[in-house]
C-alpha cells in the first residue's frame, strides 16, 4: 500500500473548522487506499504567540526553553487534528518529535535531523491508523527537546518521507503552487508544473517563501518527490522533482528577488593572503550569515570587498567589520540598506551561452544600474537599488518568455 | 544539602508577573542552600482553554489525544518559568514527564504514578539547576502522554518529593493553608498549624480543595511532610505530618462539607445474598464513584439501599439503577439532589466517646433532620438537605470549639 506525506502549514490548520477541513481531506486520501502520515505546524498566530509570550518574560530567552515553549504548537495542531479523525469514525494517532523518535543534534532553534526512527509510525501504520506528526520539532541525543526553524514543518515532512520511502510528500499551503515569480509582482507569473530541486533550491534561497530551502535539500539528497499544492482547491501544484532532460530546454524556469538583505564594502583593504579570514572572522563568530561576498581583482595590492547580510543584523556587522576593518588597514567601511537581489534561474543556464548577457542588457535598458553581480551554474544575481525591484523582475520575466500559459515541459 | 520540592498552581504562575514573581521565591530558596525542584501547573486559565478546544473540535475527545493537548499547559509553564529564573542570573533547566521518566499507567486523564526515575533531575539538582518539573503529566509504558487528572500537579509534587526523598514538599496555592472549615461559609473558621494525612484525606474527599486526595495518599504512604502556604504571602501556613500523640487530645479538627452529591434509594429490595453486587456492577462498570452506602437492617426480607454518587451521574445511574431493581424485584427507585454531606474530623474520635451523638444533638437543636449517616474512625457524615448546609457547618464548627485563636496543638 502506498504510503503518503502530507503536509499542512500554519493557515491551513488555522482553526477548529479548518482543522475538520483537513481531516476530510486527509480521510479522503486515506479511503483511496493510501496508508498516511500528516505533519501539521502549529495553528496560525500561535508560534508568534509563544514568542510574544517569552519576549515579556526577558528580552533574551534562553534558547533550550525557547523550543520547549514553541514546541506546545505543533503538539496542539497534532491532538485536535486526530480528535477530528477520530470524530469522523477513523482511527488516528498523533505523535510528537520525541514519540516518533526525530533525532536531531543541539542547535536549538536551528537544529538539524539526523536520523529518523520509523519503527512507531510504522506500528501506527500497520494499524491502519491516520498517523499525525509534530512538525518542526525533535529530540537530541540527551532528550531536550529541539526545533528545526521557521518553515522547520517542511523539514519534518520530507525527512518522514524519506525515512520511510514515501511514494510521494505532498506540501499543502496557502498558494496554489510555485510560479515563475512572485504574482504580486508580476501579474503575468506562471505557475509551473514542475521544477527540479537544484531551481527550488535557488528559488528558495531567493526568498520565494513556498517551500523551506532545508526540505528541499532533504528532499534532493533522498530524491523524494514534492507535490506542493493549495489546502483550499482541488488543483494540481507544482512536482518538484529530480531534473529532467527535458528540463534543460528551457533557457530560464523563473525570476526571484530578495528585499532583505544589506550591502556592506570595505574599500581598499591590502590584497594579502588571509586578509578575508581576518575581516569575515568576527561576522561569522556572531553567527551571522553572509549570502554575496564580491571582490574585484586588486589593483596595486588594494581591493574592495563587498558583501551581503540579512537587513536585521546589518548594525551589528557594520560594528563588527568596522573595527576588524581599521585594524587591516583599509581605508573605510560603506552600508547601503536600500539594495535588492534579482535572479534568474534555470538549469538550462548550464546548456546555454548567453543568458547573463540577456540578463545584463534587459536591466541597462531600463536604465537599472547593477552594484553586483553573482553567478552560480544555474543562476545569475545582480543587486540593484531596491526602488526597481518590481520593475526589474516584470521585465525579466518578459524577455525570458515566462508568461502566459505553460508550455508542455513546464 | 536539603532537596525542597516546591509545587506552584494555576494562579500562582497565572501571568508573566506572576511567574517572575515564582521565580523570585524559589531563588529564595535557593540562596539559603537548598537544592530546588519546582512542579508548575499550567497557568490559570489554559487548562479551561485547551477543554474548550477540543470541545469545539468535538463533543467527546479522544482521551489519549485529550491528554497531548491538555500536558501543554504545564510544558508553557515550566519553559516561561525557567526563562525567568535564567534572566535574573540562575541556572535552570524544565523538565516534562517523559523527560523526567514519571511513568505512569495508561488511564488517560486519571492516570496513577508507577514510578519516577530521579537520575535526570539529580543530574540537574548536581549541576546546581533550579530544575522545574512540569506538573500533572506522564508517559505510560508505551510512550504515550497522560495526565493525572486535575489537581494532578499535587500529586507530581509529593511523588517527586517521595522518590527524591525530599526533606518537604511545599505547596503553594491561593489560600494560606487548611482551615477548620470553609471561610467563606463560616467566617470563624481557624488555620491549622498542623493536621494529619488521615484528617487530610477526609478533608479533601469531603470537598476541602485544599490538596488534591492522591497526594495525601502518597505523601502518607512515603512520609513527607507537606506544608501547604500562601504564594502570595510570607506566613507559615499548615503542615500535613504524619499523626502526633497530641493531636488526639482534640476531638475534632474540622467540618468538611460537600453540595456535590446525590441521593439514590432503592425501596424495598428483597435481601438475598448477591442482590448488592447486582444493584452496583452495572455503575461500577460505568466508572461510577459511588460514595456513601447505607443499608438498613432487613425486616422480613425486605430493606431499603441508599447511596449517593457525584451530580453530574445522577441522572446515569437512575436509569443503570432502574432497569437493574426492576430485576431483582424492588419495589421502587428514588432520587434527590438536593442535599449536602455534612461531615466532622479528627483522629481524637479514635479515643473518645460521644462526638456522633454531640453531632447529632447539634443538628437536632437546628432542626435539621438527618438524611443519612455513616461513620469512620476519624469522621462521621451526615446527609442532610441542602439548604441547611451553611447553618449546619456554622453550629459544628461552634459546638466542637473551634474556632478562636489556633491552641497549642492546633
Amino acid at each position: 500500500m502506498p504510503i503518503i506525506v502530507q503536509k499542512y502549514g500554519g493557515t491551513s490548520v488555522g482553526g477548529i473548522e479548518k482543522i475538520r477541513n483537513v481531516a476530510k481531506r486527509v480521510i479522503e486520501s486515506y479511503n483511496e487506499g493510501n496508508k498516511m502520515v500528516v505533519v501539521l505546524s502549529a495553528m496560525a498566530g500561535q508560534t508568534d504567540g509563544l514568542i510574544k509570550l517569552a519576549h515579556e518574560m526577558t528580552e533574551d530567552p534562553d534558547l533550550r526553553e525557547l523550543d520547549v515553549l514553541m514546541s506546545t504548537g505543533e503538539q496542539v495542531s497534532v491532538a485536535l487534528f486526530a480528535m477530528a479523525v477520530k470524530s469522523m469514525g477513523y482511527d488516528a494517532c498523533s505523535l510528537l518529535g520525541f514519540q516518533v523518535g526525530i533525532h536531531t543534534d543541539q542547535l536549538y532553534g536551528k537544529a538539524r535531523i539526523h536520523e529518523i526512527d520509523t519503527r512507531r509510525i510504522l506500528k501506527e501504520l500497520e494499524k491502519n491508523r491516520i498517523t499525525t506528526v509534530a512538525g518542526f520539532q525533535g529530540l537530541d541525543s540527551r532528550g531536550n527537546i529541539t526545533t528545526l526553524g521557521r518553515g522547520g514543518s517542511d523539514t519534518t515532512a520530507v525527512a518522514l518521507a524519506a525515512a520511510l520511502n514515501a511514494d510521494i510528500c505532498e506540501i499543502f499551503t496557502d498558494v496554489d503552487g510555485v510560479y515563475t515569480t512572485d504574482p504580486n509582482v508580476c501579474p503575468k507569473a506562471r505557475k509551473m508544473d514542475k521544477i527540479s530541486y537544484d531551481e527550488m533550491l535557488e528559488m528558495a534561497s531567493l526568498g520565494a517563501k513556498v517551500l523551506e530551502i532545508r526540505s528541499v535539500e532533504f528532499a534532493k539528497k533522498y530524491n523524494v518527490p514534492i507535490h506542493v499544492r493549495s489546502t483550499f482547491s482541488r488543483e494540481r501544484g507544482t512536482m518538484v522533482v529530480a531534473e529532467t532532460r527535458d528540463m534543460e530546454k528551457v533557457l530560464v524556469s523563473g525570476v526571484a528577488f530578495n528585499k532583505n538583505e544589506a550591502r556592506i564594502t570595505i574599500r581598499k583593504v591590502p590584497d594579502r593572503p588571509g586578509i578575508a579570514v581576518k575581516i569575515f572572522e568576527p561576522v561569522f563568530k556572531a553567527g551571522i550569515v553572509v549570502d554575496m561576498i564580491v571582490q574585484n581583482t586588486s589593483e596595486e595590492g588594494i581591493t574592495d570587498l563587498t558583501f551581503t547580510v540579512p537587513k536585521p543584523d546589518f548594525y551589528k556587522t557594520m560594528k563588527l567589520v568596522g573595527s576588524v576593518a581599521e585594524e587591516v588597514g583599509a581605508e573605510k567601511v560603506l552600508g547601503d540598506e536600500d539594495i535588492a537581489k534579482i535572479s534568474i534561474i534555470g538549469v538550462g543556464m548550464r546548456t546555454h551561452a548567453g543568458v547573463a548577457q540577456k540578463m545584463f542588457g534587459t536591466l541597462a535598458k531600463e536604465n537599472i544600474n547593477i552594484i553586483m553581480i553573482s553567478t552560480s551554474e544555474i543562476k545569475v544575481s545582480c543587486v540593484i537599488e531596491e526602488k526597481y525591484t518590481e520593475l526589474a523582475v516584470r521585465v525579466l520575466h518578459e524577455a525570458f518568455g515566462l508568461e502566459g500559459e505553460p508550455s508542455e515541459d513546464h
